[in-house]
């Protein structure tokens, strides 16, 4: 007892000495007190301190471990993060499809779903696909609907930092100006976090991904559109305008006189929409009957998987196609190193998904342009990084809100 | 007194403290006791404490004011930096010139020495130079050579972060490989802390230029060279190699055939020496009368400000070779845009100095190609972004040391 009349440290150690606590059994967790005291550095007294207050605001469980027949000795007392204590969604709308993930609070992901939004008319279409698929991965947990306590929202355009509101997004219908956190889904009482669909993929590879071990990568997104996602010292990097990474509008080419307005040079010539558009023009054309008959015949069916198909199979057609697009992603790859000599590209969206066939010839050529070449990887999370990295955004503001709690119920306790 | 028989604060709390007063003394001082207690929050008994040390260490003086015959009362006491304590010296190695900075210990600059190098003929050469350099400045402030603390270089190249060792540096002779750490002057007994010079110019710019009111901007270096310096979160950017910015190497243009080994595509065409080569081979052609005369009938001594000259004059084939070069160079600055989004490109080097006639093409087109464009500033420091970006890297390490050694003093004094 000191002088002043309070017991043990003052408040804002408590604060401190909480939020270690916390860390700890989530990240090693179920986990004895002797083992936290020695993680925490915390003495054994202060430690049985915390937990009382953190198993008080249902934040924690202590209990024994389950009868081990096979270990003498007593059953240890373990405590544990009660994961399932609240939910979060990770949403991706993207240009041809919704994912949304549902998890709980440790991150195991629990339901996931997927729908089609390419045939989308509108922007209603879009965020009515987007309650359906929440809808679902509710019912598949078996949770209410109160138990979501923070959302994650990955989306193509550029997010303004000050008023959240969307800027280039032609990737989806009547999209431009929507203010996301407030129009997804007006029965969520969850604060809702959106972000720019390669800036949260950068953030999924990180976490369950290719970028598991560094704290410094770029994500080059290949699909619909085309996209930076930069991660500086374990940080995601937006840029002063939100606009970091919008690399669709590099001027690599001027080959593009019937490009409508408002979609970049680079997006337009080498996305996987510009890449099928190039297919689908040679298959008119003479020399193209191996990607129009691989198209059952119909130039129009021609996509991005029927030219690699066809480059497969050693068609010239198909491989003079790949050369240009190599080429074009080989120079945009050589932009973002040369800018940011980051030691390590990740390779994701769909065309990532061609493997070896592009990542081999786009890495000689990325070699041949850049002095200092990263090493280039693939995407491990596919076309599910985004929703992961949509989880983790949910998770790190649930978190931020947990520990604001948990001192908040601090301040009730000593008024 | 606490019961553990230790008076005052614990020794931790006496480092931060001692740093907390220093700086304080640094930035506002001379500064009256009061006054510190006000700013740091700190006791009135804890700052005498802590002055007192600073003073027996040397490191601040402690006196009174001048008789202020019109102000009446007392004359104030108060603490103030020793700015001359000790010195550094900012270095700026540059493929045409030398420039050495000699700064007091609070930024003052005190002498400055310029030579060139562009004759240099090798490596001794050049470092023979920096240390004729060195001298005179030392001489000029009139002050020993051991009051050097330490220096900060700036170069073309790469600077290895693990070995010191530049790489990718042909604008100077047998370059590649130095490590200037070590070579720089055997005589100075003091740190030497290499950077790119780039790098180094957002420094220069942030402490004392265009940058002195940003925490995040890009400086576009167009000189003998072409590259970036990023400051990201008021932190210089170097890269996972050091080789963040060496957009020399942008793959914008092909028209290269005869270019030499080593020196990278956008560099070749649209630095000063690029600029330069293509008005001298315009001179020679039909309609290059006019720049043949301005260069005194030479065509091989056309010089980029012959050209501004000659675009003054309204000559065309001077306006064609200008619209070129911004052509590039607006490609170059929009693809470092589209990665990095920043708020504010500051354009620097020797091109930079053409003013209006190159900035303001360059920031229109740059305003198309980009859709959420940056704000355009000229380097306010001009040629001296560099020193002065080295002064600022010697007083960092200066002030690491100089609060080691006050964290040391105490140590001494605490057994």
């Amino acid at each position: 007892m000191r002088a002043d009349g309070v017991s043990g440290p003052p408040r804002v150690l408590r604060h401190l000495n909480r939020n270690h606590v916390l860390r700890v059994v989530r990240e090693s967790g179920p986990i004895s007190r002797p083992a936290i005291a020695q993680l925490t550095g915390l003495s054994r007294p202060t430690v049985n301190d915390v937990v009382g207050e953190l198993v008080r605001g249902g934040v924690v469980d202590d209990g024994f471990t389950e009868p081990a027949s096979a270990r003498p000795g007593p059953r240890a007392r373990l405590v544990s993060f009660r994961a399932r204590a609240g939910h979060v969604l990770g949403v991706d709308i993207g240009g041809t499809k919704v994912v949304v993930h549902l998890a709980d609070l440790a991150g195991t992901i629990l339901a996931t779903r997927r729908a089609r939004t390419a045939a989308a008319r509108s922007r209603t279409d879009v965020l009515r696909t987007v309650r359906d698929c929440a809808d679902q991965v509710i019912a598949m947990a078996q949770i209410p609907l109160s138990s979501v306590r923070a959302v994650g929202v990955g989306t193509p355009g550029v997010v303004d930092p000050a008023t959240g509101a969307l800027a280039l997004a032609p990737q989806l219908p009547d999209w431009e100006g929507i203010v996301l956190s407030e129009e997804l889904d007006p029965r969520l009482d969850a604060p809702v976090h959106v972000a720019n669909e390669v800036h949260l993929a950068v953030l999924g590879e990180r976490w369950r991904g290719a970028a598991r071990d560094v704290r410094d990568a770029v994500y080059l997104h290949i699909g619909v559109g085309i996209g930076l996602g930069i991660l500086i010292d374990d940080q995601l990097y937006r840029g002063s305008a939100g606009a970091a990474g919008e690399i669709g509008y590099l001027p690599l080419t001027d080959a593009d006189a019937d490009r409508p307005e408002g979609i970049g040079a680079l997006e337009y010539a080498a996305s996987g929409a510009g890449f099928a558009r190039r297919g689908r023009l040679a298959a008119e054309k003479p020399g193209g009957e191996r990607l129009r008959e691989l198209a059952g015949g119909d130039p129009d069916a021609v996509s991005a998987e029927t030219i690699f198909q066809a480059l497969r199979d050693g068609d010239p057609v198909a491989a003079g196609i790949t050369e240009e697009l190599v080429e074009l992603l080989a120079r945009a790859t050589a932009s973002a190193c040369l800018v940011l000599n980051p030691a390590t590209v990740i390779l994701g969206g769909g065309l990532s998904q061609a493997g070896a066939a592009l990542a081999e010839p786009l890495a000689r050529r990325v070699r041949s342009l850049v002095p200092i070449p990263p090493r280039l990887e693939i995407s491990e999370l596919g076309d599910l990084a985004v929703a992961y990295g949509a989880v983790r955004l949910a998770l790190d503001v649930s978190d931020e809100r947990l520990y604001r709690m948990s001192a908040n119920g601090e301040r009730r306790r000593t008024p």
